[in-house]
């Protein structure tokens, strides 16, 4: 395979984005590569198969260095999360055929970063990128390890419906807590309760007034906020927070977009209610990785699990699936298919 | 002593404030009263010493049942922290002639709340209603239990030479972090450095950039954020925050005065930092008090503790101390003397 010249389709990204990012500031090529593993260091090159579509690339398209990640590099193809099959590899902890999850650019083939093998494919291999991956981890690592959960706590989901909130509701209703969650549209509202296990969900575009909302939805407070949203919904859920809450901080993607963010008013009740705030990223908490596998593909083996995904089909759909992502058109995870395995 | 009348000189509050509160607020009467313990329930009555100015006493001017206090009962005398001396008690916990710290009123007899007997008088008494009052206590609670502090780390405070800004600053300090500090006066940045030991202060009145100002104090970011005071000051403080920083919220008095909170906008360096957010309030750690009056007592003996005290002398002087409080005119911890003891 070393030396094989390939068709090697790319999103590249053009240029760096103020305001919200449309299709046209990514394209579609077809290319030609040549297959050679880089010297000097251990390297993987693997044929990408799943894309997963992550809030957190629109960062990357800001021209900032003031991120836990670098920005993309216009002419280039943006990068992401994915899975991929390993055709070449200098790196005796991956060998050719290995199914694997990790950084990897968007495109058909493209050297791997921080790539893990994926050993145990009990589960259709598309979960291994949202509810296995990157999203499913984030939840398990912000529910279990950041919200400091108690059996009977209240817990609010905002984007519940996502890649990250599906997984964060239905942890919770396992482990004990009444689930609140608020999504964009009915559908999604309707997913939240028939299939995910929610207690009680709203349209949070259908509320004029969330402080209401929340009243209606959690009339004893929330112990538990998940935050993945910001602006509004935030301060109206900070004045909604009984004394000793947690407010974990996975994301903000209504602000993602915005040049300046959303004023936040109710930061007063930090010390009114004695909140905890705290923002995390999963890559700070490999440690819990193992428990986190074993346990979350018992639960689906068990059936206590379910997971939604959107999936869409061609690598050249990457760019409208990554901008609807980002005006919530999605229903369930996002991602796109690039490749059978 | 039971059934004496006496003369009892009070402040009374006049009625709720929006805005700044003016001395107008509150009145200075003198009153008969007759001491008389209350049937069917443990009473103390104490001769009032000192009492404290404490900004959280803002909140209680507010007509809002929104807090972890009710508010003042307008007509009534205004309450808060200080120190007696017992004269009459039916609880056996307290005998006539014990010195004890608690809530009490603003008079000089009154019915004591949430009492604590003052074994140790070994430094001056005052020293027990800030050093080893609720200040105090609420510096060693917010340093040692919110902060998570390790040697080494950078810690800015806000408020800096404040009753509890100055006992967080020389707690660091021994603990072996490098401190900044920031008040509002040139004489208080003097205090800082010369007096309290910290590394660099600044006078926040005096900066057009806070920004710029942090930069240049914390060169390399901020570990731990004590804050005091809120709005723009914790705006600025959040892009300066290292990963995997804190912030302990003590109070945000710059806010207590305003009907709508000053915005922030920097919410989303809570993920990009992974940082820590977490109000408290230091009667949710009582556990820790044995540890802190042994620690701090034994700290002040051994001379590694200085504590430096505005004491406006006379109870008909109170309103305007509580006012000047909130302006920042005052110069340390700021109380008032009502009676020798």
């Amino acid at each position: 395979m070393a030396g094989t010249e390939v068709t090697n389709r790319q999103i590249l990204f053009k240029n760096f984005v103020v305001g919200w990012p449309q299709e046209s500031d990514m394209e579609f090529v077809t290319t030609k590569k040549k297959l050679e593993l880089r010297e000097g260091q251990k390297d993987v090159i693997v044929r990408v198969l799943y894309l997963s579509c992550d809030p957190c690339q629109r960062g990357r398209m800001r021209n900032s260095t003031d991120s836990y990640i670098p920005p993309y590099t216009p002419g280039k193809p943006i990068e992401g999360y994915g899975l991929g099959k390993v055709i070449l590899s200098s790196d005796p902890a991956f060998n050719e055929g290995d199914i694997v999850s990790g950084l990897m650019g968007w495109e058909d083939y493209s050297y791997g970063f921080r790539l893990v093998k994926i050993d145990d494919l009990a589960l259709p291999i598309s979960y291994y990128l949202g509810a296995l991956g990157m999203a499913g981890f984030t939840a398990y690592v912000g529910f279990f390890r950041i919200c400091e959960p108690k059996k009977g706590d209240t817990i609010y989901v905002s984007a519940a419906s996502g890649a990250v909130g599906q997984m964060v509701g239905q942890f919770a209703k396992l482990f004990g807590c009444r689930v609140v969650g608020s999504a964009g549209s009915q559908q999604k509202v309707d997913l939240l309760t028939s299939k995910f296990g929610y207690d009680e969900a709203f349209n949070y575009k259908e509320e004029p007034d969330l402080d209401a909302a929340l009243k209606r939805c959690c009339p004893d407070g929330i112990d538990i906020y998940f935050e993945n949203v910001g602006g509004k919904m935030l301060d109206a859920v900070l004045v909604n927070m009984k004394v000793f809450g947690r407010i974990a901080v996975c994301g903000m993607v209504s602000q993602y977009n915005k040049e300046v963010q959303d004023p936040i008013y109710n930061l007063n009740y930090t010390v009114k209610r004695r909140l905890k705030i705290h923002g995390f990223l999963q890559s700070d908490h490999m440690d819990v990785q193992p428990e986190f596998f074993k346990n979350v593909i018992q639960w689906f083996k068990e059936g206590k699990l379910v997971y939604v995904e959107d999936i869409a089909d061609g690598l050249e759909k990457g760019p409208a699936a990554l901008i609807g992502l980002l005006a919530g058109k999605n229903v369930g995870k996002q991602s796109v298919k690039v490749a059978d395995p």
